[in-house]
């Protein structure tokens, strides 16, 4: 695995401030699981009756942890809980100690906390098929649970990070009687996967009041429109997790409230970006909008199969306005499509319509839009109301050296 | 669009000697489509009679000539036939204009070689999306009918070259009751898809007596086994076709004839691993053999999700035996599988077993079968009998290359 020390080009200027919620701490220690000279394990406590939704890998190789969140999540209890993620060992395809690893550590935690083991949330991210060496994270416990600050999320950031190229923070507020409600998030991920180093999680804490099914609910619709709509490589890891926690500690509920929800999805939407942001090798930021599919489910394929296509995202690496290749991926995906109806746009410049090369076609215009940094591909399929917007980066030779050097 | 000039690594050593098949006559020309200074068009003329058979990409913005085909194939008739090709241009994405051009075409090679319109077929490849000057083509045709030859076929299959490296082709007879059948094939293509450039084109002769549909369903049964079980990229060219033409001037009659049915296989196999050893930037051939799945189409799902991952492929660059990607890919690929079962093998070495690192592992011993040029990676989902074998290229800086540079 190449070393990668220069932060991606396509990285915020900085990490963003994020408020506290109240109920929330965090800490963060260097545990040695892996790596050396930086922290690799980050705990977050959660104030009593916090509720907590999820959405995780479909995979059906998924590592320990993230069955093990998928058994507690949704459970109801008035107690504390906790999350607890370690970086450098993904702890995945660990067999049967991979299961007793888990359990080790959501023991030690929950002794630590004074919470049951029940409310113990755990993430692994790193290296695949060893053992997670899970007695340099319990010896940990007792410095983390007394070392617990508010003001932590930053350094639980950095903490997650594998090949990141740089932390990953949002956050919003929304105004509901008077009142603010404040949701912030953190993630980790670059390539979608990279089994020796990477995965996608993502931590999402707010002082909102509302029920599990109504935030698993909106959790479960946010992800379908953020990070189910990411794709650096097509490649899906084995842990990807994203957790949502909620406080009460507001004292605000928001059960049926639209700008909650509409915040929500702005940070989701905002963490999954930045994921895109940092993709292996990456140099352009693309966004594609499909329109006039059969369906919205139709549109997504269309739009994931155009983000995964290898042509099209060596095109873009190009600065290549090649819209036979955005032609050949809606044939390839399988959702409905009419040749002659397509139309295919590079940010304003409509480079086909109607199943041709358009009238008003400028190689000039549409390379210029190319050289942008942010790309806008937009797709008309012109068969019905369907519609999806998906991102990507593009396939670099940066890609290739990260992931095609020996494993180290 | 970079040029290449070096051969690949992985090509064979020359082109095959292929045994004339009577009533099979080719002819080149350079039409100058698009190149200059070489071969760019190629008619072969079949005997009345003659039976077709083929199979077509499936894509749903698939161009104009693979209509024509498609329309055309398995109409009887004791009339003669003919296919002609041209390489510069694909007439893809070129509206009605396309489907003029087919029938300017076809026409052309009707009257010139006196048979019914019904039965000539085309395929064009190369540059999408730009209307076909097929006046250059039609010019030609007066030359072509005339210079035709029983010995054309080697310069048949560099006419129909684009971004290719090599030009393919391969031969096998079979012997019935004493006398010899013969099949010879040539192909074309280097990424599964390039449309700048590239697409998949196959075209098999034999003297085979036999009748259309069981010549269809011979075809149609190996192009699964065949071309049909290669990805060089995961991209699916708008016009990629197989056609295969049977004179019946060997007197033999091969319907229900497993030899004839191996050898047909055999030649189009030999065929499809010419076309991914020219894969686009390609070090490495790899085979990849998945066993215990519960079906052969879910062994096949697996295959494909192993052979298209980016991250297996760059693995198999860097020579690294990284089977924590093998995971993954079988993870994501939605055919069912159970982690705790999984095995794994790079070459001869056993790598994980039942779900785990095998307890034989030796990272030396996989790393060097991982030196080879020919990989062979083999994976048992253990939960089934369904197997299915696929072959891909490895994913390297020299893909990159090819794709990324402006398209000139």
């Amino acid at each position: 695995m190449a070393k990668i020390t220069a932060v991606s080009p396509l990285a915020p200027a900085e990490f963003p401030s994020l408020p506290a919620i109240a109920g929330v701490q965090f800490a963060t220690v260097a545990a040695g699981v892996k790596y050396q000279g930086r922290t690799d394990v980050m705990l977050a406590t959660l104030a009593p009756g916090t509720v907590v939704a999820g959405a995780f890998t479909r995979s059906s190789t998924r590592a320990a942890p993230v069955l093990d969140c998928q058994e507690k999540l949704g459970r109801a209890s008035d107690e504390g809980a906790a999350i607890l993620v370690n970086s450098g060992n993904a702890n995945a395809f660990t067999g049967k100690s991979g299961t007793a690893s888990v359990n080790a550590i959501t023991d030690a935690v929950a002794q630590a906390c004074n919470i049951p083991q029940g409310r113990v949330f755990t993430s692994s991210t790193g290296v695949i098929g060893e053992p997670l060496p899970h007695d340099r994270i319990t010896a940990c416990l007792d410095t983390l649970s007394k070392t617990t600050s508010v003001d932590g999320i930053a350094e639980a950031a950095k903490a997650i990070m594998t090949t990141d190229t740089f932390p990953k923070g949002a956050q919003g507020q929304v105004e509901i009687d008077g009142e603010t409600v404040s949701i912030v998030g953190i993630a980790k991920g670059s390539g979608m996967i990279a089994p020796d180093m990477a995965t996608m999680l993502v931590y999402i804490f707010t002082d909102a009041q509302i029920e599990q099914e109504a935030l698993q609910a909106l959790v479960s619709a946010a992800n379908e429109e953020t990070f189910n709509s990411i794709t650096v490589d097509s490649d899906t890891s084995t842990s990807d997790s994203l957790i949502v926690a909620a406080t009460g500690t507001s004292g605000v509920s928001v059960d049926d409230h639209e700008g909650f929800a509409y915040a929500l999805l702005d940070v989701m939407k905002n963490l999954a970006h930045q994921v895109v942001r940092d993709g292996e090798g990456a140099t352009k930021f693309v966004e594609i909008t499909v329109t006039g599919a059969a369906s919205d489910a139709d549109a997504k394929i269309h739009g994931l199969a155009i983000a995964n296509s290898p042509l099209v995202k060596t095109a873009v690496a190009g600065e290549d306005p090649n819209w036979g290749r955005i032609v050949m991926a809606v044939g390839k995906s399988g959702a409905a499509a009419d040749r002659d109806l397509l139309s295919i746009r590079f940010g304003e410049v409509e480079v086909a319509k109607d199943g041709w090369r358009s009238e008003n076609y400028s190689e000039e215009a549409a390379a210029a839009h190319m050289k942008n940094q942010d790309i806008v591909i937009g797709v008309d399929i012109g068969i019905g109301l369907g519609m999806a917007t998906v991102w990507t980066c593009d396939l670099t030779h940066g890609y290739i050296t990260i992931n095609a050097d020996y494993r180290s």
